[in-house]
Order: structure tokens, then C-alpha cells, then sequence
């Protein structure tokens, strides 16, 4: 049979992939945990995760599933069990009534929000996304060939805000969706019910999805047990697809496991964009996922309550700095901070790595209009 | 603020979807899983999967994990020690040195499929498929925009075989991959050393890559421990993806862990893939695979020469009846054939639920030249 020499030195083997893939950026952030991660012994505020290792029920709601031998095969959409006490979880905390058939357990929130841009977005489509915010949205929509459109919120002295005439202004003909993260990675601000109307009422008027990042729904520091959410303003047939994750709120950031929250009628297009992604998510973490909800809601406050401290703590101590600028978060776990006379946050996280052994996020991952920030 | 009132009665949610998305095909095997589970009492053949749960001692490996807190986020391309592992089983069963550099853990080995089809295909590519094969790799294509080509391959006395001249006639001007999964799922089919310096050579000459779906491996009915593979005809710069999964050899189908192999060069990229649809694997799940690999051989001869047993079993059993037709597989742990008289499987498979409370995959699960068959 003849053979055809490899011409290995024409185009390198990068060059050969597709150019979706080949252009998606390295994420800032994990740029700065591996190099930190290398260099050893840094105090990593880099991710967005606590100190606190996933509580002892959890992991042994984990432990005993393993030891049953639920290792088959499951449910695509998530087990029952775990749909089951997501509406349970949601009708407690947005006072009105959720089925198990409004849940679809992801391999984690990633994913989630990874499908909710395939089934809002194709080739050439574009969305629309506030900044600075956390960048794997936009990162995961370059690499289906379609289009993040970046729009700067206002920072001033009232804190972060919605530029919604902006946002009004982005939207073309290609625009498919809007992607809100409330509260916000990085910034902390938190969409108030007008911010909400005001963006659904949009999405309404051009036809379009909204994805909803609740992720930071219970780390609030308002009134209530939770931020305000489309799911107070929307009707059922709203265009809304939420994205979640139980990284956050049970200290799970390292087990991978989120939820889809969507209409009923979706259920079938969600279960194969799992089925043809992942395949679906092994069910002792899902006995585990089950167990934070259920039981979880101490662990819950204690952790929103540390992270109200911390906040606290970290705000008053860059205030007498005096060289820092910042709004103090609404929401979420994160400071977005400046530094008088530092520009180029990239390096100075890099420094702050090799000369403090701390180890930030640079601003100049979080796209347009976080560039002069850090965020622990 | 004016409110825009919600447009319910026009299109509905589904209609309002990306068309890639809505026009993602139900999965024919789990239509027939679902139909099953909830009839309940019913054999289930329908999955790739043993009956035996995974080893105890690869469970305790990630129960040990979870104890000792390590539920923090982790690499993005698997941790080093399962890396290193990888490399060492590889070298071991290929009898040639692999680094761990080739080696990234993904979220199943259907995330290893998606990212390499991402990796390789942009929006109206096309991609050659062989077929009756797994019906996963074909739908994901469609969910990126991209075109399967299916080319069915040759059915007669001496069982499945490749059509080569019809696979090089199915390449075009957008052809970009080669798919091609070796031992077959459903058919048992085993590319030969010339099969695969012909596929090579085809893909050499177009410059296109090959998605080399090698999970079958070690279950080859052939001499040697594992079957031909294109480790052991390619040359290092050869646009060659390899993807596999822990789910067959270590009965951890549920557990959701795969790898990649791939040149180093494409480290980076990889890593992107990860971090935009899943940001990585547990690390309690790889410290499971480690086991897996460390200490597993003994589990792997044991499901092997089981499967080997049953394969045995069942083509007498068919054979007996005088009504069904099939090639003897060469690997893989299916048992692909028709049943004389029985043109619709789907509906076949349905009955033999209800009737008989054993579950088979219809084979018009798999693609052209499949429709006939039934899989258990």
C-alpha cells in the first residue's frame, strides 16, 4: 500500500485545528494559578473558592453511594431524587411553587453555562455580556464561532451599574441572548428588580434569551436570604435559561456539579446536550449534590456569614491603604479593587506571586472595563 | 419602565432555539433506556456496560481522596500523578516511551469526543464516519454545525470490513476528519495493520486528522493484550487525537472520566477545551483512576476473559435459533445481529421490554447500514 510521507514541517499541528479552537484564549486567571501553582507555597486568592473543604455529609453522602456500588450508569437529566430536591430547594427560597421537571444536573456550572450558548447560539450569532465579568462565557462562545459582545458597566461613585442604554445600543441583528451574571463575578454588583425588568423587558422586545448566572444568588448582603432573580419578574414562557452550581454555596468548587433551571418543554433538547457532551453526571455526586440541598442550609449561612466578614475585613483594610479604589460588593465573595499608579495588573498579579506569595486574579481576565483591577 | 408583554403564543421555546441544537436527534439507545427504566424489572443490555460496579479498591482510591479534603479546584489537564500513570500504562502496553505531557483527563470519554470534534471541525466541515458505529460522535457533530458523512462499512461472510474506496470518494473539499473507532461499537469490527496505514495514508494525504476512538482496546479477542491501534503506525507529528475512557476496562461508566492523548504541542489548547465546558475532572475521580490504572490489571483480565465467555455464549444461543445473522466480534463486548424477518428494530426493541423484560439497543441507533441490527 503506498504510503504518503507526514509533511510535519509545512504546518505545525496548532496550525491544522479549527480556528474556533485554535483562537480561544488561555484563560487570565488560570495563566496566574499555574504559575503560582509551580512556584509553590502562595496563599492562592485566585480562584474563586474558600479555605473550607466540602462539609463531612456531603462527601459522605458521596462515600456511601461508592460503597453501594452506584457506579452504572444514570438518569440524563439527573436523578430523581436530586430534581426532586432542586424544586424543593427553589420553592422554599423564591416562595412559589418549582417541579422536578424545571431541573437538569450538569457536570458542573460550566456546563451549564456551556449549553445554554449551544442552544441559544449558532455560528455568526452574537451575545451580549455586561464587563467586567468572569470570562469563560465569552471564552466557550469564540469557540462555537459566535460573537461575545462586550458592555462596559459604569463604575463611579455610586458603585458598579447597568449601562442599559449601552446594552439597548449592542443589540444587532445577530444578537440571540443576553448573558447576566447577579451577582457579579467580579464586581459584586447585584441586579435590583428595575435592572431586571429592564433587561427582560429588552430581551422580550428583540426575541431574545436571557442566561442567568444566579451562581452568587445566596452570597448577598441585603435584605433576605437570597438577591433579587429573574425568577421574581419573568413569566413561565419567558426565554430564560439559569445556570447554577453547587461550587459556591456547599464548597464543592472541586467536584464539577451544576443544574440548568428551564421551562419543561426544553427537557428533551437539554437531556441530549448532555448526552452528547458529557453523558451525565455519576450519581454518588449527585446523592452528594442531593444531601447539601437537604441538609446544607447551616453550612449555607455560615458560609455566607465568613464571607460577609472577609468582605468586611479586606474593604477596610485596602480603605486605609488609601491608595485603593473599589465598590464595596452587594453580592459574591470577591473585592474588585484598583491600585493607584498599577496598570498592568497581569504583572503585578505575577509579582504579588513571586514577592508576597499571594496569589489575585488580574482584572485583565475579566474583560472590558476591569483591566486596572485585582480580585481576591 | 415600559414592559414589553411576553409573545408566548407565537413561537414557542423550542422554536426559539439554535437550530443545532433543537435539531439534535434523541439518542436511539436512550430512548429505549428511558422507555425501560421507567417500565422497571427489566434486563438492561442497552448500555455499553457490565453488571459488576466498579472495584472496591478503585472506589476507596476516591473515598480516601474525599476524606482528606481534596474537593478544592484542581489542573485543568488532570493532576500530575494520573498524568504520569497514563504515560506508564501506555508505555507499557505499546511498548514504546509516552510522556505525560500527551495526557489530558477529561469528563468522559464522550467530553474526550467533543473536545477532539471541536478541536478539529469548525461550523459546515464534515467529518467521515464509518458506519453502523456509537451514534454519539455524529450528533455532537451536529450540535457544532458541522456534517457527519457516514460511509457504511462492508457486511458479508467474512464480517465487517472497512470500504476503503468508498471512505476516500466520501472525503471533499471540507472534509476534515476521520472518525474511527476501533474495536467497533456495535459491531466488534477490528481494524487490521493495513486498515489503519490506509486510513493514515488517507488522512495524510488531505491533510485531515484522525479521532481515533480506541476504547475497546483491551477488550481484542486477537493475540496480544490489546488490539492494533494507530500508536503503532503513526508517527509523532501524525494529526492523530486519540480518545478513551475509564468507563469498560474498570466498570466506571457512571463515573464520568476519560482521557485525551495527543501530541504535547497541543497542551495549551487542550487545556482551554477543559477549562470552557467543564474547567476539569474531580480530583477525587482521578485519584480513582490512578488506582485504576496502578492496580487494575488483574480487574481488566478478569472482565475480559468474562466478556470473552459471554461473547461465546450468546453467538451460540443465536446461532441455535437458525434466524439470526452476525459477524463473531473480534473485540469490543457487543453482539451485533439481525433477526430474520424483524425490519424495525426500534419497535423490536420496544416489544422485547415489554415482553420478554430484556433490554437490547435497536439498531437504528447506530447509522447507516446498522438499521436491521439489534445490540445487546
Amino acid at each position: 500500500m503506498p504510503q504518503v510521507a507526514v509533511q510535519h514541517d509545512l504546518v505545525s499541528l496548532i496550525d491544522a485545528l479549527s480556528a474556533p479552537a485554535r483562537h480561544a484564549p488561555e484563560s487570565g486567571i488560570v495563566e496566574v494559578m499555574n504559575y503560582g501553582r509551580r512556584r509553590g507555597g502562595v496563599m492562592g486568592l485566585w480562584a474563586g473558592e474558600g479555605d473550607m473543604p466540602t462539609p463531612g455529609f456531603v462527601a459522605e453522602a458521596a462515600t456511601r453511594s461508592l460503597a453501594a456500588g452506584e457506579t452504572f450508569y444514570t438518569w440524563q437529566r439527573g436523578i430523581p431524587e436530586l430534581r426532586d430536591a432542586l424544586a424543593r430547594y427553589h420553592t422554599r427560597l423564591y416562595s412559589r411553587p418549582f417541579a422536578a421537571e424545571e431541573f437538569y444536573v450538569t457536570g458542573s456550572g460550566m456546563q451549564a453555562i456551556q449549553i445554554a450558548l449551544a442552544m441559544t447560539l449558532a455560528a455568526g450569532d452574537e451575545i451580549v455580556i455586561p464587563t467586567p465579568t468572569w470570562p469563560n462565557a465569552a471564552a466557550a462562545t469564540g469557540i462555537m464561532a459566535a460573537r461575545a459582545v462586550q458592555v462596559p458597566m459604569i463604575f463611579g461613585n455610586a458603585g458598579w451599574a447597568l449601562d442599559h442604554e449601552r446594552l439597548a445600543r449592542a443589540v444587532g441583528p445577530r444578537t440571540r441572548a443576553l448573558f447576566i451574571v447577579s451577582p457579579s463575578n467580579p464586581t459584586g454588583w447585584t441586579a435590583t428588580l428595575d435592572d431586571l425588568n429592564a433587561t427582560l423587558t429588552l430581551a422580550r422586545r428583540h426575541g431574545m434569551w436571557i442566561i442567568a448566572d444566579e451562581t452568587y444568588a445566596r452570597f448577598w448582603y441585603g435584605a433576605g436570604e437570597r438577591a433579587p432573580s429573574y425568577f421574581d419578574v419573568m413569566a413561565p414562557e419567558d426565554r430564560i435559561l439559569f445556570v447554577n452550581t453547587f461550587s459556591k454555596n456547599w464548597a464543592m468548587t472541586g467536584w464539577r456539579i451544576g443544574w440548568i433551571a428551564a421551562h419543561p418543554s426544553l427537557g428533551q433538547v437539554i437531556e441530549n446536550m448532555i448526552q452528547y457532551s458529557t453523558s451525565g453526571v455519576a450519581q454518588f455526586m449527585q446523592r452528594a449534590g442531593t444531601a447539601a440541598l437537604e441538609r446544607g442550609e447551616g453550612f449555607v449561612a455560615h458560609q455566607i456569614a465568613r464571607a460577609r466578614r472577609g468582605r468586611d475585613i479586606v474593604a477596610e483594610a485596602l480603605a486605609r491603604t488609601g491608595r485603593c479604589r473599589f465598590a464595596l460588593p452587594q453580592g459574591a465573595f470577591y473585592l474588585f479593587f484598583t491600585v493607584e499608579g498599577e496598570t498592568d495588573t497581569r504583572r503585578l498579579a505575577l509579582r504579588l506571586i513571586d514577592q508576597a506569595q499571594v496569589g489575585l486574579a488580574p482584572g485583565t481576565a475579566f474583560g472590558a472595563g476591569g483591566e486596572n483591577f485585582l480580585r481576591p
